[in-house]
């Protein structure tokens, strides 16, 4: 059997040891959600990236760039972090610079330790993504992307899902896992209840976001695809063959 | 209404503001435990010490110096880390000089953030300790002392004991409190079960301690007495006016 630890925060990841394992970073509110929306409506390739200033340095190189700070979009940036902007098919084919308060640095951190591979996660592609793991036949870290470093209850939340769809093969290897589980079995009939508690939930409340990017975010399995990076990119391998067929 | 904030991790410290606020450390398996315990049964001051070489240097200063690392006593140390040990009569009206995997090293990294107060909480005194956290008036840190700077079971279900307690005062201020709560409401009705499936209980059966300290440390209002540093020590500052009356 396999064993999956969950980490709460980037902050917690040089305890861990990531050699041969499947990461699968978490951003639920939003940016791993955003991610797997972009590459359902077609874009090419998203570069994670530190900071809004080294993102901005991409602009001349024909990408997108888009970023994201505090729950809000950069003044001066073509994008922000709402999955909602990122179904729109202009963007297509092209590639994206991305840099969110979480997300980002989440993906960059991991990648820095050389796990195995890096996948995306979130509700959209639950069921693909756990398909992946599973075949894989690789231990398993779910990285929660937190709050500034700071635990988050939406992460949790859905590792907790992950965990329990991966009950059959994989064994809860840590206490923060048995946390996640516990959290997912109490509040799996209404998500959105616990989720609308949350401080970042809260924190869009402030904002008067226009979107209700929370509901957005919770909805399960309108997705099959599940970025995974490739080098300093992140891609989405299934739909790169098909646009290769389409290309040639 | 003041404010609960919970840290998993003393490695996430760095991350939180503690001035002029009230710091509870939490190592339910078993440092904060056998503290409570040791003061009920008279000892005078505990010395939290950071490494057991450290501990050590205390034996001339005619403390007893008491050690654990990885669940058992170090070698060649007077006591390790079992509440049952520290039921000996013989310790009372001794200082101890305490090392322990994550509880001391826990206080002793609050201790330097300069935080209002700091309280030793475990379940054998959760009514007195939440008595006089709420009559601090004073926002609140709950710190898990974690295993090795990782998320634990245990201290994460005290903390969300605690704030159960205080919930008509204290609201939650961050999602690790709002996690903690949920935690300890899910499991109220058996915390043993939960803490037998921790992997620190796991510990525990794997080295087939003698005696059952996991029950122990789930005991809920045995004492009444609350811990708390002063300068560099650990004092009872009840039970101590009880002595200097019975000295004079």
């Amino acid at each position: 059997m396999n064993k999956v630890e969950v980490i709460h925060s980037p902050a917690l990841l040089p305890l861990y040891d990531l050699k041969d394992k499947v990461v699968v970073v978490i951003d639920i509110l939003r940016a791993t959600t955003t991610m797997c929306v972009a590459f359902n409506t077609g874009v090419n390739k998203i570069l994670p990236v530190a900071s809004p200033d080294e993102c901005f340095m991409f602009k001349e190189f024909d990408f997108i760039i888009a970023a994201e700070r505090n729950a809000v979009r950069v003044p001066g940036f073509d994008m922000g972090n709402s999955p909602f902007e990122y179904e729109n098919p202009l963007i297509a084919g092209k590639n994206i610079a991305f840099t969110t308060t979480n997300g980002t640095k989440a993906i960059k951190m991991a990648k820095a330790m050389n796990p195995h591979s890096i996948l995306i996660g979130s509700f959209l592609n639950i069921t693909a993504l756990s398909k992946k793991i599973k075949e894989s036949g690789r231990d398993l870290i779910l990285l929660c992307s937190g709050w500034k470093d700071k635990y988050n209850l939406e992460d949790t939340l859905f590792a907790g899902a992950v965990i329990h769809k991966l009950a059959a093969t994989y064994g809860m290897h840590d206490d923060a896992a048995l946390s996640a589980y516990f959290l997912f079995e109490q509040h799996q009939d209404n998500l959105e209840a616990l989720v609308r508690k949350s401080s970042h939930a809260e924190r869009f409340t402030i904002l008067h976001l226009q979107t209700d990017d929370v509901k957005y975010c919770l909805q399960q399995d309108t997705l099959s695809i599940v970025p995974e990076m490739e080098g300093e990119f992140l891609v989405n391998l299934g739909l790169k063959n098909e646009v290769l067929i389409m290309k040639f």
